[in-house]
C-alpha cells in the first residue's frame, strides 16, 4: 500500500485536524511512504477514490443518548433501538435516520463520483446500511464488522490453540453462529460440549469477577452458554450481547446473564464503554501535545487485528485471503431473501470478492434468531424510506415494553419533539 | 357430481350418526342420487377416494377453551394462541399439538392409501396446516376457506352492486389484503376512499347498534378502516380480527376497535360464537327427531356460498372458474419463501389448480402484516415438529404480554400439565 494517498473528512475541523495530525506523524514516524490529505468537502474525499470508507456516526453518542432518556422516561427500558436480537446499544436502527440518511448520500456520491470505488461500510448498523445501500445503488460494496474475532475467546478458554483452529461463523451481522469450529481438521464442537457441561461452572467464577471491573466481555457469558444449550451453535462477537428478550428485560435480567454489571449493554456497562471511548481520546490528545514523544505506546507496530487494511491489500495488490464480510445474499444463503445482507466468510482478491455458495443455518437458528432479526430491520429500512408515524408505532405495538398504545404513542411524540429532531419529525409526520 | 359415494367419518359414534342421518334423509328429500357411507376408521373412509375433506378440530372447543383459562390466570389476555395477525379464537397454531398432528396423520394416510386424491385442508389452522403438509407429503393438496367472500359486505356498505365487481385478494390465510376492488372494470378503490372519508362515520352509528347484539361482524368495523388508512389496502374477512398488539392489548382496546362488545375474539364475542354454534347443533337435532318435517329449513335449496363442492365440481368435472385457495407458494408470490402456502386467486379445472403468477403486495403489507405472520407460522411449526419446551418459550418471550420470564415459564408449566396435555407435555420436554 505505500505510495497511497489518504484522504480524512470530517464535518468537525477539531477532530479533523486531530486525525491528520496524527496520520502524518504516524506515517513519518514508522517511515511509511503515504500522502495525508484533509478536507471538510465530503465530495471532494470520494471523488475518484479506490476505496470509500465510512466511519462515521451521525449525531455522536450524544444525541442518541438523549432519546435513550426519553425512552427511559416512557418506560423502554435501554431505549426502543433495543429490541429482540439488537441490544447493542449504539446500532442505530429505528431511530437512526440520520446515521441511515448519511450512508445513502455517501453512497450516492460513490455512485456519481467514483463509480469503481469500493465502498466499505464500518459504521454501524451493517446490517441494515449493507442492506439498504445494496439495494438502491449498484456500487461495489461491503460491509465489514470485527465481532467474528471473538471466537478467540473461546478457543483460549477452552484451552486449545488459535493457531490449530479453523473457524467460520455466519448469519447476519451482530446475528452470527459458528458453524465451523474444527481442531486440527477435527470437529472440535465435542471438545467444547465436554467443557460448558463440566468445566464452565468454575470458569465462570473467575469470569465474573473480571467483569466486574469490565463488563464488556461477554463472549463466555451465561448468556452464550444458553444460546448455546438451545440453539446447538455458539453465538459468536455481538450476538451474545443480543438474543431474544429473555436476557434483556431489566437490569437484574442482565446481570443474571452477562455478570455482576449486566454487561456490556446495561446503564453501567455502556457508560463504562462511553467513558473508555473518552479515555482513548484523550490519550490520542496527550500523544499529540507531547510531540516528542514516539505514537508507539498509542499503536503498537505491526499490523492490527482489523480487517480493513488487509480486505483493501487484497483487492488493491491480489493478495488472496479469507475474510469475513457484509454482503447482499443473492442466492449464497438458504432461506435468505435475496436482496438481505449477509455476513459470511468470503475469499477476496484482485478480483473482487469470491462468496461461497451453499450457506445453510440449522431451522432454529434461522426460525428463532435470524428471521425476527431480518423482521426488524425491514420495519427499520420500511421506516427509514418511506417514513409515517405509524412506521414507529408498528415497532413498538410488536414491543414486550409496550403496556399501552398510549405510551407508544407519547414516547414517539417525544423523541420527534427533541429540537435535533426537526428534520425527522417532518419524515415521519 | 351425481353418483358420488360419501363416506363420513368421526371417532364420536353419535355424532357420526346424526350427521349420517341428515345427510341419508336430505339427499333423500332433495332426490339427489348419492351413496352415504359411515365409518368410525379413518383409513377406510380414505382409501381410493378421489376428495378427502379434512373438517376435524382434535379436541374439540371446550379442551381449547381450558387452555384459554390457564392462559388468562397468567396473564396472557385470550390465550398464549392468541397473537399479533392471529387473533382468531379457534386457529390452533401453537398449542395445537393434537390438532397439527391428526392434520399430519391424515395426509399420511392420503399418501399412503389414496395417492391420487385431492386432500382439501379445511380446518383451521389452514395457514400453518397447509404449509406443514405441503412440505412433508407430495400429494395434491388445497386449503380452502371462506373468509374472502367478506369483501360483499364492503360492496354493499358502500353501496354498490355485487354483479358489477370484480375482487381479488390476497396474501396469506386469514391474512389477506384486497388487491383488486373493481366496478364495471373500473378501479373503485377512489369510491370506497371517499366512502371512508364522507359517509363511514354515519355508517358506524349502524353498524355499532347492530354489533351490539351480534359482536361477530367485522368487516366494516374501525379495525378494518385503521388498517385501511395505514396500509392503503382493505383487510379482508378474519384478517379484520387480527391485525398487530394495537387492537387486541384488553378488552378497553377491542371494544375501541370492533364495536360495544368488544367484536368476535373478545370473551363476549367468543362465547357468542360458541353459543351460535350449539344452537345450531340442537336445532340440526331437532330436525332430525322431527322426521316429518322438511329439512328445507336447516338447508335453504341451491348451492351455499361454500366453495368447497364447487371446487370438487370444478376438479372432477372440468367446470373451468375461479377460486380462493391456499397453494405452497413455490413462486407465485414475490417475496415469499417457496415453501410457505400462500392464499391466492386460482383457475380450477379438470386438470387442477392453475395458479396465477406475478402477485406481489405492497411493501408495507409485506413488512408489517406478512413477514411477521409467517414468522408466527414457522414458530408455530418449529414447536409442533421439534418441540422442546424452549420452542414455547420463545414464543412468549416476544409476546407484549410476557411480564417476566418466570411468568412464561409459569404458563408453559401449567399447560402442559393439562391431563389432556400428557402426550403434548412430553413432545416438549
Amino acid at each position: 500500500m505505500k505510495g497511497s494517498t489518504i484522504s480524512l473528512m470530517d464535518i468537525d475541523e477539531d477532530r479533523l485536524n486531530s486525525v491528520y495530525r496524527l496520520a502524518k506523524r504516524y506515517s513519518a514516524e514508522v517511515k511509511f511512504d503515504m500522502t495525508v490529505l484533509r478536507t471538510k468537502n465530503r465530495r471532494e474525499a470520494i471523488k475518484d477514490s479506490d476505496f470509500v470508507i465510512n466511519t462515521a456516526m451521525a449525531g455522536g453518542h450524544q444525541y442518541y443518548e438523549k432519546m435513550r432518556a426519553i425512552s427511559e422516561k416512557n418506560g423502554y427500558f435501554r431505549g426502543i433501538n433495543s429490541v429482540e436480537w439488537n441490544m447493542v446499544s449504539d446500532y442505530h436502527t429505528i431511530w437512526g435516520y440520520y446515521q441511515l440518511k448519511l450512508a445513502r448520500e455517501i453512497a450516492e456520491d460513490v455512485e456519481e463520483l467514483s463509480p469503481e470505488s469500493w465502498l466499505l461500510q464500518l459504521s454501524n448498523p451493517v446490517f441494515e446500511l449493507t442492506t439498504l445501500i445494496g439495494r438502491l445503488f449498484k456500487i461495489k460494496l461491503v460491509g465489514v464488522c470485527h465481532g467474528h474475532m471473538d471466537y478467540r475467546d473461546i478457543v483460549g478458554s477452552v484451552g486449545l490453540r488459535e493457531k490449530e483452529m479453523e473457524v467460520e461463523s455466519m448469519g447476519l451481522n451482530h446475528t452470527i453462529w459458528m458453524t465451523k469450529f474444527k481442531n486440527r481438521q477435527e470437529n472440535a464442537y465435542p471438545i467444547l460440549r465436554e467443557w460448558v457441561d463440566k468445566e464452565y461452572h468454575s470458569f465462570y467464577k473467575g469470569w465474573l469477577t473480571t467483569t466486574r471491573s469490565n463488563p464488556l466481555s461477554v463472549q463466555m457469558s451465561p448468556a452464550m452458554v444458553d444460546m448455546y444449550n438451545e440453539f446447538g451453535l455458539v453465538p459468536i462477537g455481538d450476538t451474545v450481547r443480543s438474543g431474544s428478550w429473555k436476557y434483556h428485560r431489566n437490569q437484574r435480567t442482565k446481570v443474571r446473564w452477562y455478570g455482576a454489571l449486566g454487561g456490556f449493554d446495561s446503564a453501567i456497562g455502556w457508560k463504562f464503554y462511553l467513558d473508555s471511548e473518552k479515555r482513548h481520546m484523550s490519550s490520542i490528545n496527550n500523544a499529540l501535545e507531547n510531540t516528542k514523544e514516539s505514537l508507539s505506546n498509542l499503536f503498537p507496530s505491526g499490523i492490527s487485528d482489523e480487517p480493513v487494511v488487509p480486505i483493501l491489500n487484497a483487492l488493491a495488490n491480489d493478495v488472496r485471503g479469507n475474510y469475513q464480510v457484509n454482503v447482499i445474499n443473492n442466492g449464497i444463503f438458504d432461506g435468505i431473501r435475496d436482496n438481505v445482507a449477509v455476513e459470511t466468510p468470503s475469499v477476496i482478491d484482485g478480483k473482487g470478492i469470491h462468496r461461497i455458495g451453499g450457506r445453510k443455518l440449522p431451522k432454529k437458528v434461522m426460525n428463532f434468531s435470524i428471521l425476527p432479526r431480518i423482521q426488524r430491520m425491514e420495519w427499520a429500512l420500511e421506516a427509514f424510506t418511506d417514513g409515517g408515524k405509524e412506521t414507529l408505532l408498528e415497532w413498538l405495538m410488536a414491543d414486550p415494553r409496550t403496556r399501552t398504545n398510549k405510551q407508544a404513542e407519547r414516547v414517539v411524540e417525544e423523541l420527534l419533539s427533541l429540537k435535533e429532531n426537526k428534520e425527522m419529525a417532518k419524515h415521519f409526520n
